[in-house]
């Protein structure tokens, strides 16, 4: 066996501990030297946990270890920018959640500082790792689905996130949409022009929060394809996620997850399971797969499968859709630093 | 057995042939006296198919006829205006295919025609009548998918219609979104705003023509839900008719409708039926059952279950479509009429 | 048009009723003269409800109308071969339900008859005309699954029939299993031997008359593929009607049709439609298509699709089980007349 | 954390892999010390790939090694029992795939060795561990399918194995039906008689070996249900494994698991993905899990889910099965040492 890449994480939350697990449990060209977190003790937990050797209450020290190749960044949204830009100054190759930064200056200074650096980057969108859309991408480039007509997303969450959440996530556009945003890229390509409308139907608290917990966002594609996404803060059956590639040659659907594969038919009805309630469980295939991509391609010196710019572009999209909810007309990504 | 409905037949092509054969051998309430064509052979080849005893080359005799009690409106849509009045004044009830008139005025002349007249008239949204829609609004009315937020009908054709058509559809909206103007409102009740996305990506010939052949309209309704409308004119796999009703409580989809259940894998995969390709199939029980709650509102007096006003919002709806396409931007109903 | 197939009606139950409507509604190559019933207020009724001209008290006065060319046998069981006999004699062409008779001597009689007059005779095994079963048949006729290996027949009944049939019924093999019996030969060809198991778990009444409601029949056929049918005469989410053909090729499945598409999900699960619960709606289509056939094979002098040998070894099948079960041995069908 | 529980592993094959995978990353609780196989080579393999400190060419050194708690035998099936009785005598723990034997007298010797040195046994049905087959377990356990009545177990190979091991495995019964016996006993409980038909239509070099290739096996549970099996060794389409539990309550039936969800339509008809091909994809979940209840029985010291009884009732019944096959009638298990 090669030498392997030598990992440190920042951040020792939810997220950080998914991709803790796969790389210590199923990554074995991966190791991880060391965790860091401001909650020192989140940090301890963590390497605890995993057998991982070194845990500090600061980055700094991650940065300092020259045995270190790469960092994930899983640290809260307000100091990825930073802290993609000390990576960059330490040589480290980057896997960073997403967002890069809900303010598109900061974007391009951190994209800019990766770029003189030289090193990789990968931005945290899992879902293009996800099976079935992995597969409606391939039956797309495979010319199955024919030419691209018409693309629907459809993304809902099982319960809203905390308030202390919704009132820094950036809104709804930038924390959830965003997601969609980049699968609709992933899909069909560049988008040119978004018309969001939205509606507070979930929690009024959401609505004094100045955001919205229901919303659909019209897309219109470089190629002459139209998309369309719908979100809700709150599905009661689950975790909803799915996607419709149509097109001149057919259509391709993805559907949700189950638990389990039973159908049960009584004098009420037929019945089955509902969706994977939770997305650490809907993706969990997908947080894998996106590690193994990482360190594949840190390994072979390839590029990343999900670059700075694929960072970049859906945070334009998430201010073009909020800018064309506030003043109900579509809005050119242009517009909005496109 | 009471004394039958003594029908009329205007029109003798196909939708008044499929009338014809439901009343004529399912609807024994019911007794077709009557067809006319201005192709009189068309109407004399109906009424030879169907033991129907009386044929015309002229609208006129079955006005004139005092045996009849109800008239079907099935000839081309520029003269259905003229024929509502015209039975108005005849004291006939009216079935009218939809759409009522292209024009406003020519709808709201022709509809207080039916009210100073007192007869009853029902409009041809056929689709209300399908068991899977009627299954979903049953569903949002008796509270089982809670308060509404999303909904969502995907309505896409198997083919083109004939250019001769396109030209004088008055364009997708008016002709074939129109359908789906009507089941968002009989789902989730009156719309205030639509946005329409349009492209021609099926047959430039449609283009040339004026109109597009792909489409997405949002809605946004009284009730502060939001819909959205992808229409296709060619979906290579047949006609595909779905629908998703989002809220509070749940999610109903319905699903396209297949000839058979037969589910079969070989070596390349899991196999099933195509949808049903053609709408008289897809809506061959719509059909019967709307014709039957029409002479049921007859017999009993009592209201239809599509009315006038039912025929003149989907066009109102189709005409802010159309404008906002046309001027890229978010149109009130208000604005063109409604 | 041509001169229509002039039909007579013997019985006026529940099956009557259902060839009579397709008869009159759906088929105009064929017209209803007269209906005969022992209960004559049941005759009537039925002629008057779809409007044929006589009904009798006997079905003597339907053999000798000389304008009639066929007659339907929907009279009980126990008159089938003898009425099978009368119209032969009287040179009628004959449809008959099944079970021809319960006496292999009485249906070798009867065939007889048939044979020696020319008429033509088919068999009321309706399911083989299902939409989804013959689908199925057309697949391995077509080589689709490759060569016939491992067949399954699910047929569950919603609830058992009214005690007082059970008794003259000849047992669950004879009444209910019979059709599996059919389409296990419409599909894979002749049988072999069977071997039969049964017990009485649904109803102990069924038991005193000496009968078993749940069963499971394997069945070896001529081709060295191997059949199992498993039947209740109670499934409580309704008439569950399944078929699996698998072969080296691959498997074909039967799946049960439901009244609509709807899935709907909320916080309990993933809902739809239990199976069509009557045997008339779940084979409605079924029902129109054999007397379509009927018709169309007299008005073409063609053969009948479900001859008398096909009215036959279903029933010396349904001795072979009823004697495996006895003796709880399998038993070739030439030790029972097969 | 406790104590983990330490682990060696006999035989280093493709199960013994599944198991070092599943010990090493999943499962903290436990630690592989040492691998043993008669091929050194393929132990230190094994030991290299996932850093298990020894390995060895013989079993012994494991037996002696007193900081080992627990042994997996995945040696062939030929050695099982007499691995099961030196690591008794040794006072280890014991996870034993299945079979432990094709002789009941040597299981027995074996399961008397386990219970008189007191050491806990766990045997190999791994299927039960399958999420989709312990729901329909939990359903049929807490009345939800209400009493049993009808069980049906499709277990279809992707392919046959190669001849060298069809002529030791003790036949279809024993080598592949065994777990399938198992899954009747584990849902429907314990069986007193079965029928086996079965026959050579997949390969005729199975059947010059004396083997069949294609059952169906009919069984009798005590409580009075009844079950049946079919089996091939080739089903082009993949690993099809399902179960259908049908009761007076309802049915619940488990499906095939497949790699993605996707639906594509196109001019030919509606496609979806394969059942998983492999056995080690289809039950990655269950090796798993089966792993990890065996773990927790020993540091919770309780029973172990699948029991020495379990392990013997099934060849039994594998035994009954190839009796009822040459024989032709239905074999009490009483008969052959049940």
């Amino acid at each position: 066996m090669t030498k392997p890449i030598n990992i440190g994480i920042i951040g020792a939350g939810r997220i950080a501990r998914v991709h803790a697990e796969n790389l210590v449990y199923r990554i074995p060209e991966a190791k991880v030297l060391a965790v860091a977190d401001v909650i020192y003790d989140a940090a301890q937990k963590l390497a605890s946990a995993f057998q991982i050797p070194a845990s500090f209450p600061d980055a700094g020290a991650i940065f300092d270890d020259a045995r270190i190749d790469a960092v994930l960044i899983c640290s809260s949204t307000d100091t990825h920018a930073q802290m993609i830009e000390s990576a960059a100054a330490a040589r480290k190759h980057i896997f960073c959640e997403k967002p890069i930064a809900l303010d598109l200056a900061k974007i391009d200074h951190a994209l800019d500082a990766v770029k003189r650096a030289g090193v990789k980057l990968q931005i945290g969108f899992n879902r293009r790792f996800d099976p079935s859309f992995k597969r409606v991408r391939e039956m797309i480039a495979s010319g199955q689905i024919g030419a691209p007509h018409i693309l629907r997303i459809t993304s809902r969450d099982p319960a809203p996130p905390p308030m202390a959440y919704v009132q820094v996530s950036g809104g709804i556009f930038l924390d959830m949409t965003i997601h969609d945003f980049d699968m609709a890229r992933f899909l069909f390509g560049e988008v040119v022009e978004v018309y969001a409308t939205g509606n507070v139907l979930v929690d009024p608290e959401i609505g004094k929060a100045g955001d919205v917990d229901t919303a659909v966002v019209t897309l219109k594609f470089a190629n002459g394809a139209i998309g369309v996404i719908d979100n809700s803060r709150k599905a009661i059956y689950g975790y909803d996620q799915r996607i419709e590639a149509f097109g001149s040659g057919g259509v391709a659907i993805a559907n949700n997850k189950t638990p389990d594969t039973v159908v049960a038919s009584d004098g009420a009805g037929v019945h089955s399971a509902k969706p994977l309630y939770f997305f650490l469980e809907r993706y969990m295939d997908a947080f894998a797969s996106e590690m193994r991509e990482f360190i594949a391609a840190i390994a072979q010196d390839k590029p990343t499968p999900v670059t700075g710019i694929d960072g970049r572009v859906p945070v334009v999209m998430g201010y073009a859709a909020l800018k064309s909810l506030k003043e109900n007309r579509p809005v050119k990504l242009l517009e909005v630093g496109g």
